[in-house]
Formats: structure tokens, C-alpha cells, sequence
């Protein structure tokens, strides 16, 4: 079979520039996450079948890549589906495998919980610019919290992390999914209207109000109950903090417990009190996230450079239970690695230099003796901080200085014969 | 179908104690290859199946994870080998990948290219004690240098980075593919007889110049030959740097270049006056390695502590060629990153202690304004280095800071209602 160079279909090599970076990236992460208490942990890249079907992943369940089945396990004769075939895929996210991880382990972890993972998913989307399959995801999860603090160090320790990667005036979003229903249900939508009422809200950033009010009727809603929900949306959409809950609680004071606007204005209180750089944390009733399994609290990061999403998370108090029987509490938000690498690459930003960067050339048939000498020099500059690459002096030996200082090589000595 | 919560058979979940240790490993990897230059770059974990089933593999190309082709082009009805139902498998190692990157993007990388590569491969071994089906391998290469300063770099930052996690007296052994060729042809042996003189000879460690004697013949190779070359091997066996070299070059005069030697001199005699670590360099002519993709120098790492071996790596100046129809020169050092990770485990390492780490323990029902005040003081203490955690107060305190005593958490303060 002949051999292929291109990497396979919708995935990508990394070069050296765009890996500073994520490594950059990655390092900022840890270190700001750490702080916060989060721990780094893993699981492997491939997950039982049975896991990622679970109907919990939504989409993400039609692109599983999946993996066949070994050796005597594998009855090519016999079988009739797919499914006959394989017993593991790949990760398509992050969520699915902690979930299983801490049923597993619970009795080895402490309570609460603060997990840190940074790894791969795969999903086998159709590739487009910026989009491929596999990718990087970076999720902290809080499991065995019930109290808003969970959400309130969440949105804290990720607030702070996009804060020391350069952004400012970023907006985290954040609304609850027991709101949605509470909205839904003053308007008199019953609970399997629900589905579709969030859907159509979830287009409003694209479509604006008058949107979503045509899309409600698209759906076969009743146009009175639409034109109150957008009525109502109206009212609240893009309210600023606190502001409008007052409002919003008498509003729905029949289809809401009090305490989830209470626990709101504590968290949205205690964010805007605690954090130190220049960030938004806003009230969103409009905001909806697509994961089924979300329970309570859902957030979502904007930067006003870039249109879309750049991370979101929210509360999954029932996905542990799925495994164990028994719920715990859970809280996560991911960050929108990929797109922040994309964003620091298209701002051209630059890694601060740690270290001083200085090339020996040695031409060839050098002594042994000069040779050792210089080497042994390197050694001592490298252990100083400093980064030394020692090489072969090329037969092109200016294009071989001006690659150097493409790299950063700033300093350049050239060691010829005596 | 139930959900499942054991990882898939042979690979495992990292805890968080493991976790910061490999965390740890990889920092000092990293930051040691940086300063010698190597730039890290990532390709995909899914590799075109032609690649990775080139013969080159060797064993390892029976032990894919072989991913199942999707939707249209999977036909399940026509299908008549595996073949027909996959197009990719996850990577086994990092070589044959860092090889189809370097031809599909040689001309926008320098020349020499340094390489540093971390990052997972697959292997469906049958799994056993300390080895898993998904482990980490971190190689760095050294492309487009026929040198042999690539060579003694590579040697140079390994010794460097085990001395820096802590290894002493360790042993880096050296040989050439082109010595182990000229001892057998010294001895009689034809070329179509080498292979199994070198898989006898790979045993040499567990079996004895004994042992090794009776492999040969059960090879079916004279008995003449064989008493010849174990004869020849027994000469120079574990001698000590450059020592026997002089007497190597006269045994095989007529059977190697004597630029071969004179290379192995340098490197020796280089890597002796250029580390600054008590590790030996030691040309072990007994040393086979099992790749078939070697054409030159090949080295092993040996820690005392450990019994196999903790590394290795080598020339393999064919391999780009096999994409591009040119050659370029590569050669490349693999750390055992999994075997160093369980032997700081079993020594009972501790990771040096960076930040000072504080546990702030909330009881509920906190006014918002001092949780508020306790969150902000928490976020500066983290700007000036801390590691804060703020987590409400369990009910069990007092389990609870035994929990956090354990993590390391040195100071808790219990923040109650006024």
C-alpha cells in the first residue's frame, strides 16, 4: 500500500508556532486552575461503546469514531450491524468519561471534588475552517458541591485564566435551567413544549426576537403563547446583573422556587465582588446551552473579538447517579481551548521569551577537544536557563543563520578549525 | 445497554496523586529538550492505516487499534476482511507519525529540524502488570543532520533530563547496526543469516554468552560460525568507553568502515567531556535493538534501580524516504516515560512543594458580603503564588480537614456566620 503525507481526513499536524502556543496556553491553564485548587487528572482517549450511547452525549453520539473489535472477538460472518463490530469509540467529549471515572473511584476522592482535565476528543464532524476532528477540550468540573460556591470558584478560576491569557472585557454568562422552564411555564407552554421553546430561543443571537417568534410558530406552538414568551424574553433579554431579578421573580413568582433567584444573586453578587480583572458576569434569561443533562445553573463565555461561543459549562447533578444509582452533585465549564488558540494566533500574539536563545555553529572536522569544550560550555549556559542549540555549521551557512534568527536565535557563534 | 464504570479493558484512569507526578515528569522533559532546542510539535492520534501497517511497525503493526470507516463508505454487506471496514487505527508509536509529518511539511521546517514529541500511543497488548493498552511516549528526533553532533545532542539532553528527574549512575550504551553487521560477517555469517544472529544475541542479558551460543544453533547456524562469534562477542562485551575500540577496528578490518569507529569515538569521547551528570556512556557492542528501521547508531538507557530498559533510540536515515523518495537523514531518542513515572512512584517521591496552599471552609448561609470579602482576599493570594482553595464547611469538619491535610492544604480557616 503506498504511504499518504497528509494527516487523515479533517485532522491536523501541529507546527512548531501554533504548539508554542498551545503549550503556552496549557501552561496558563494549569497554573491558574491549580491555584484554584483544581486537580489534574485523565482518562483514556477510548471509552466503551455502551457509555457514549447513552443518549446524554446529543449529537456528538451520531460522530463517534469507532473502534473494532480484536482478534477472536470479531465474527465478520455473523454480523448484521455496526454495533456486532465494535466495543469502544473515542472520547467525543470530556463530561462522559470524568462522570464514569468518579463513580469509579468516589470512595479514593476527596469531597468536593475539583477536577482539571486537558486532553483530546475526536468527533467524526464534517470538516470546515477552524473545525476538525480531533480537538482539544479543557474542562474543570466540581463534583460533591451542591451550594452556588461550586459555580461562583467556576466561573472565578476561568474569569482569571482568560484574564491572565490577554482578554479583557470578555462576558460570562450565566442563567439557570429551572429559569427556562419557569419562563416557559408562565407562558403556558407544557412541559413537552419545552424542547422546542428552547430551541428557538437558543437561535435569538442569530435571529433577533422576531425570529424566535417565527420559529415558535414553525413549530406548531400556539401563537398566543408565543407572542407572550417573546413578550416576556423581551422584557429581561441581555438584562445586567441583578438588576432585573426583582422583576423576574415576580414575574414567575407561581412557576419558580425562590431560592434559584436567590442563588443567582448570590452568585452573580459574590462574582462581580471577588474578581480582579476586567470581566463581565452578566444574567442572561436568554441563554439555553444544548446539553440535555444540564440541571440548574448553565454559563457561557463571549468575546466581543469573536462572534460565537469561547466555552460554556453549567450544573449536572444527575449524570453520576446514571452510573452508581446514587446522585452527586456536579458543576463543570469548559473552556473553548481551540478557538482561544485561534484567537491569540489570528491576534498575533507573541510568547513572552523566558529564556536567552544562542546557536553554536561548528563547522565540520573540528577537534574532539573543541568540540567537548563547547559542548561542555552549552551544558553549563543551558543549566543557567538559558536555551542553546548546538549543530553542524551548513554548507548554505546564511540561510542557515537567518532560519536561526526566524526562531529567536538572537545570538549566533560560529566555530571553525584552528 | 448498561453503562459501564471500569475504563476499557487495559487502559486505566489516572489518579490525581499519579497524575502530578507524570504532570511533573513532563514539565522537566520539556523544559530540559527546550533548552537543547527541540521544538514540540503533535500529530494525530488516527493514522492513515497504510502507514501504519508498512512492515516498518514490526510487531507493534498486529497490535492496532483499527478504527471503523464511516457511515457511506462503510459497506458491512460486501465486506470480506477487516480491510475493507477501516481506514485509520490509532497510532502505536510516535516515529512513523513525526516521519509522514516531517514529508508533508519539510519545507517549512528548519534544517536541522529538533523534534519533541509527548504524547499517548495505543498498543492492544495483552495487558499485564505495568503495561496498558494507551501509554505515554516522549520521543525527540533529530531530522535532516547526518552527523554525528545529532547524535551526541540527543545523548546529552537525556542524560540531562534523567539526572534532572532525579536518576543517578545510570548507564546510556551505545553500539551501530553497522558493528553488529561486520561481527557477524567477521564470523562467517551471510547476510541472510544476521537477523537471527541479532535475535539471539538481543538475549544476551537474561541468557548469557552461554545462552547465546545455544539460540544459535537452534537458529540451524554452523556451529563453527557460532563458536567464532560468541567468541568475538565475549571479547568485547560491556567494554567500558573507547577501551576495546582499537582492538574492535583490527578484529574487523575488513568487514567495517573505518569511519564508523572513528564516529563512535567522538560521540563517546564527546558525551564524556561534555555532561555535567554522574550518568556513564557505554558502548555496549551487544546491544541489538529490535526495529528494523535502524541503519546506524542505536542506544538504550539502563537504570540500576530497573531492571529492562528505560529508553532508547537511533539512526534511521531511510524512513522519510519511504514518503518522499528522498532520503533524510533522522535519528531519535525515546524516554521511557511510563517505567520512570512507576519508578518514582515506587521510590516514594514527593513532587517539590511550589505554592504555599490555604483552605478557606464556609459555613452556609454566609452574608454575601463576606463570602464576597473572603473570595477577593482568596483571588489576591492566588496573584502573589498561593494555591487557595474556598469550599463550603461538610458537615463531617473534621474528616474534612484530615482530607485537606492530606492534599497538603497546611492552613484551613473556618469562616462561620457572625
Amino acid at each position: 500500500m503506498a504511504l499518504k503525507k497528509k494527516p487523515v481526513n479533517g485532522m491536523k499536524d501541529i507546527l512548531p508556532t501554533e504548539m508554542q502556543i498551545r503549550d503556552y496556553v496549557i501552561e496558563i491553564i494549569k497554573e491558574t486552575y491549580r491555584s484554584f485548587g483544581f486537580t489534574l487528572i485523565d482518562t483514556p482517549s477510548v471509552e466503551h461503546i455502551e457509555n457514549l450511547s447513552n443518549k446524554q452525549g446529543g449529537e456528538n453520539e451520531k460522530l463517534i469514531f469507532k473502534i473494532l473489535k480484536r482478534g477472536e472477538k470479531l465474527k465478520l460472518e455473523t454480523a448484521k450491524s455496526e454495533d456486532d463490530l465494535v466495543d469502544g469509540g473515542l472520547r467525543y467529549d470530556l463530561t462522559v468519561p470524568l462522570v464514569r471515572y468518579y463513580a469509579n473511584h468516589e470512595n479514593e476522592l476527596p469531597t468536593p471534588f475539583k477536577a482539571l482535565q486537558i486532553g483530546y476528543v475526536w468527533r467524526a464532524d464534517r470538516p470546515q475552517r477552524g473545525r476538525y476532528r480531533q480537538f482539544m477540550q479543557c474542562d474543570i468540573d466540581i463534583l460533591g458541591d451542591e451550594s452556588n460556591m461550586a459555580e461562583i470558584e467556576l466561573i472565578l478560576a476561568t474569569g482569571s485564566t482568560l484574564a491572565k491569557l490577554g482578554f479583557k472585557n470578555f462576558q460570562i454568562r450565566i442563567n439557570d435551567r429551572r429559569i427556562l422552564k419557569a419562563m416557559a411555564a408562565s407562558c403556558g407552554f407544557s412541559e413537552n413544549e419545552y424542547d422546542s421553546v428552547f430551541i428557538a430561543l437558543d437561535k435569538m443571537d442569530k435571529i433577533g426576537l422576531a425570529g424566535v417568534f417565527e420559529e415558535l410558530l414553525n413549530h406548531g406552538l400556539p401563537k398566543e403563547k408565543a407572542d407572550q414568551f417573546v413578550k416576556l424574553i423581551g422584557r429581561f433579554a441581555k438584562a445586567k446583573v441583578c438588576e432585573n431579578l426583582d422583576l423576574l421573580t415576580n414575574a414567575l413568582v407561581d412557576h419558580l422556587d425562590a431560592e434559584v433567584i436567590k442563588s443567582m444573586t448570590e452568585i452573580l453578587g459574590s462574582v462581580e465582588a471577588a474578581k480582579l480583572s476586567e470581566y463581565e458576569i452578566i444574567f442572561d434569561p436568554t441563554l439555553v446551552r444544548g446539553m440535555s443533562y444540564y440541571t440548574g445553573s448553565i454559563f457561557e463565555v463571549a468575546i466581543p473579538e469573536f462572534g460565537g461561543s469561547c466555552g460554556g459549562g453549567g450544573r449536572h447533578d444527575k449524570m453520576v447517579g446514571n452510573f452508581t444509582g446514587k446522585d452527586v452533585p456536579g458543576v463543570g465549564f469548559s473552556i473553548g481551548f481551540e478557538r482561544i488558540v485561534l484567537l491569540l494566533i489570528e491576534s498575533g500574539f507573541q510568547i513572552p521569551d523566558k529564556a536567552s536563545k544562542k546557536a553554536y555553529l561548528l563547522e565540520k572536522g573540528l577537534s574532539n577537544k573543541i568540540t567537548g569544550d563547547i559542548l561542555r560550555k552549552a551544558q553549563m549556559e543551558r543549566d543557567a536557563g538559558g536555551q542553546i542549540l548546538v549543530t553542524r555549521m551548513n554548507k548554505n551557512k546564511k540561510f542557515q543563520k537567518e532560519q536561526l534568527n526566524k526562531e529567536g536565535y538572537s545570538e549566533i557563534l560560529e566555530i571553525y578549525r584552528d
